[in-house]
C-alpha cells in the first residue's frame, strides 16, 4: 500500500524567510526511512482563509497531513480553530492538558493567562497527544478519509512528538517497517558513490531496495531502506557488502559521527592528541571539542598563523621554514611533532596549507594542504590538493587530520 | 496594490529530505525587503500528474508564481514539458540557447547530448532568461492572469536569476521599492529587541514600516522597510533611532558580520590578536580566521584545555590555577595576559568556562564562563552565565570575546 502523506506548515515567521522550515526536510527523512515518501509539501501563513483552504486541499487528497505550527497561545495561532471549523465542530477544553498547563506554569513559578488556556482547547473529537517538550500538546482528527496530525512547530516539540507518537503509530499502521541503514563515507565524491553502488542498485534481488545518498559535506552518506520479512539481515549483508566496495573510506555507520568517534577511541586507549593547525584555523579543535568529554583526549591545541609563531611555540626549525616554505611536507612534519611534544601527547597533527582566496602560486595553487599525523611509531604525510571556496577547503582539510587519525586509531 | 505570489518548487530530492530548499527562504527574505510577504508555498516531486495539478492550482490563485527545479538534462527534469502542457502550447527549440549551450560544452572540452539540447526546449511563447551561472536557462511565461517564472533549483543558478532578472523586474513592477535596513546586535534577546522597539512600532509616523525580527543566534537582527518617495531618509532616520535604542549592543548594519569586522579594525589599525581557549576549544580562532586576510590581525591561538597546558604554553602561574580553578576570573585573565605576551600581540583574549554537559557545580554551573581581555591599557573581565546546550554555550562565548573585543577597539 502507498501511503499518500503530505506536510502543511503555518506560520507567517515561515513566509517571510524569518526561520527556515526544518521540519519539513527533517520528517521527510525519517518518512523515507519507513518507506514513504512524502507527495506534496504545503506552507501558508497564519491566514484563516490560506489556511481553510490547504486543509481542505490536503485532506482531499492524502492519507495522512501532518501539520506544524500554529499552535501557541498568540492570536496568530490558529490550527485548532481551523481544523475545527473546516471540521464543522467547536472547539472544547480538555482538562488533562489544561491542569498539565497550570502544573507547567506552577513549575515556572508563572500565572496561566487566558491566552495559554487556549492550547488546552481542540476541536471535539480530537486525540490529544500530550507534549512533554513544550507547553503546547498536538492532537489528531480524521477529515474525510485523511487523518490529520497537527503538532508545534518548535523543531524540539515537533520532532519529540513525531518521534515518540506519529511515527511508532506510522510503522505500525504500514504493518512492517522496512530495515534501514547508512553508511558514512569520507573522501568519496557522491558520483563516485552512485557508480560504485550501481552494481548493487542494479542487482534484481535488490529490486525491492530503495537507496538514496546525501552529501554532507565533506561526507558522503549511502543510505537505503530494505522491506519485507526478512529486511533486517538483507539490510546488514548490503552493509557488509558497501563495505568491502568503499573499504577504509566508510568511517561509520547511523549515527556515528567522526569527532565523536576519534574522541571515543583515544579514551578507549587512554590516549591523547595535540594539534597545531595553520590554514584551519582552529577547526579540528573546534571538531572535537565540540564532544562531550574531549576534555580527556585533548590538552593543547595551537593555531600557528604566522611562520614565527611555528617556531617559538611549536619549536619548528627557522631553517625548515625558509628551505620549504610555510605550506610544505617537512614544515606539515615538524608542526605535528613539535604539537606532539609540547602537548606531551600520544599523537600530534600538523596542518599547513593555503585556504584562500589569496596565498596562492603556480606551484602552490589555492586549496594545496599539507597534513601530518605525528605518533608513536613515527611521522606521516600527505599532500591534497581541495576545490572549492575557503570555508570547504579549510573543512575538508580538518575532517581529513581527523580521518588520518581515525586510520591510525584502527589499529 | 498587494502583489499575490507563491513559489513552486520541485524536486522528488527536496521531498525524501535529501536536499533542503533554502531557495524559498532567501527568496521570502528577498521579497520582503521589497514589501512583498508570499502568500503560499508549495512542493511536489517529479511527478507529472502532480507538477500539473500544482501549476493549475497556483496559477490559478497568484500574480506571480516563481518555481525552482526541474531544469536539469535529465528525465525527471520536467518543468518546460508540464508548464507547456498546462499551457496547451508544444515546446519549441531557442536557438541562442542552444548556441550558448554549445559553447559552454565546448569550453568544458565535452560534446552536447540530446539530453543537454533538452535545456534549450521552453513553451512556445516563453521569455527566455540567459544564465551565466550555470546551463540551464530560465524562462516565463503567462498562465492566465498569473506570470510564471522557472529558473533552476541550484542554489547559486536561482540566486543568481532572481538578483539578475526577478527582483529588478519586480521592483519595476511595484513602482516604488520600499527602503530596507538591517540592524545586527549582540547580547540582547529577540523578546527584549522586540519590546524596545515597541515605541517605533506604534509610533503613528511609522504605520507604513513593516518591521521584523530574525534570530541569528546568537545574534538578533531588526529590520524594517519603509515605503513611499521619502523612504531612504526615513529608513535611515529610524537607524538612527534605534541605534540610539540599543547603544552597544549594535555591532553592525547590513552585510557586516562581527568576526570580519573585528578583523578590518585591528588590521586598520596595524593591531594583532592572540587567543587563549579553553571551554570555546578553537571557536574564536575558527571564526576569525574564517575571514579572509585573518593572518594579518591572528599569529596565534591556543586552545589549552589541561591546566599543565595553560602553565606550560601560556604561563599562567600553578597558585594561581590551584587557589581559584581553572575555571575563574584570575585564570582568564592569566590567559588573556599570556597569550598575548607569547604572541607578542597588542590585544590577548582568555576565556575558560563550563560548557558542559557535566562539569558544572553549585558554585560553577555549567555555563559559567569567564572572559578577559588584555591589552596596552590593562586587562579587563567579565563573568558570564549562558543559557542553553554545549553548543550554545560555546558559541555565546565565542561570540561575546569578539565583542567585548570589538567594544575595545572602538575607542
Amino acid at each position: 500500500m502507498t501511503l499518500h502523506v503530505e506536510i502543511l506548515s503555518t506560520g507567517d515567521e515561515l513566509l517571510t524567510g524569518q526561520v527556515v522550515d526544518t521540519n519539513s526536510a527533517w520528517l521527510m527523512d525519517r518518512l523515507w526511512d519507513l518507506g514513504v515518501m512524502v507527495r506534496r509539501k504545503t506552507l501558508v501563513g497564519d491566514d484563516r482563509a490560506d489556511l481553510d483552504a490547504a486543509i481542505r486541499e490536503t485532506t482531499a487528497r492524502a492519507d495522512l497531513v501532518v501539520m506544524s505550527g500554529g499552535m501557541g497561545p498568540t492570536e496568530d495561532d490558529l490550527t485548532s480553530e481551523r481544523v475545527a471549523a473546516v471540521m464543522g465542530v467547536p472547539l472544547e477544553l480538555h482538562e488533562p492538558s489544561l491542569r498539565a498547563l497550570e502544573e507547567r506554569f506552577r513549575r515556572f513559578g508563572r500565572a496561566l493567562t487566558p491566552n495559554n488556556e487556549k492550547q488546552a482547547r481542540f476541536p471535539r473529537g480530537a486525540e490529544v497527544v500530550p507534549n512533554r517538550f513544550g507547553s503546547a500538546p498536538g492532537f489528531a482528527v480524521r477529515i474525510g478519509r485523511a487523518e490529520v496530525v497537527c503538532f508545534p512547530g518548535v523543531p524540539l516539540e515537533f520532532r519529540g512528538l513525531a518521534d515518540e507518537w506519529l511515527l511508532p503509530r506510522l510503522a505500525a499502521r504500514l504493518g512492517e517497517v522496512p530495515a534501514g541503514r547508512v553508511l558514512k563515507l569520507f573522501g568519496v565524491p557522491e558520483s563516485h558513490a552512485d557508480d560504485a553502488m550501481r552494481p548493487l542498485m542494479r542487482d534484481p534481488a535488490n529490486a525491492d531496495v530503495r537507496f538514496g545518498f546525501r552529501a554532507h559535506w565533506p561526507e558522503v552518506h549511502v543510505k537505503w531502506t530494505v522491506p519485507g520479512p526478512d529486511a533486517a539481515a538483507r539490510a546488514d549483508r548490503l552493509a557488509a557488502q558497501a563495505r568491502a566496495i568503499f573499504g577504509d573510506a566508510v568511517f561509520g555507520e547511523g549515527k556515528e559521527e567522526l569527532p565523536a568517534l576519534v574522541v571515543a577511541r583515544l579514551a578507549a586507549r587512554g590516549e591523547r592528541v595535540a594539534l597545531a593547525e595553520s590554514c584551519t584555523g582552529g577547526l579540528v579543535a573546534e571538531l572535537l571539542t565540540d564532544v562531550p568529554g574531549a576534555s580527556a583526549v585533548l590538552d593543547l591545541g595551537v593555531v600557528a598563523y604566522a611562520d614565527a609563531m611555528k617556531e617559538a611555540v611549536l619549536g619548528v626549525p627557522r631553517d625548515v621554514l625558509a628551505a620549504h616554505g610555510a605550506v610544505s611536507e617537512p614544515v606539515a612534519r615538524a608542526l605535528a611533532e613539535g604539537a606532539r611534544r609540547v602537548g606531551r601527547a600520544t599523537w600530534g597533527i600538523g596542518i599547513t596549507g593555503i585556504a584562500g582566496p589569496t596565498g596562492g602560486t603556480p606551484e602552490k595553487p589555492v586549496g594545496t594542504v599539507h597534513l601530518a599525523l605525528a605518533g608513536p611509531s613515527g611521522t606521516s604525510a600527505v599532500e591534497r590538493l581541495y576545490r572549492g571556496g575557503r570555508d570547504r577547503i579549510r573543512r575538508t582539510a580538518a575532517h581529513e587530520a581527523l580521518n588520518l587519525l581515525r586510520l591510525a586509531l584502527r589499529a
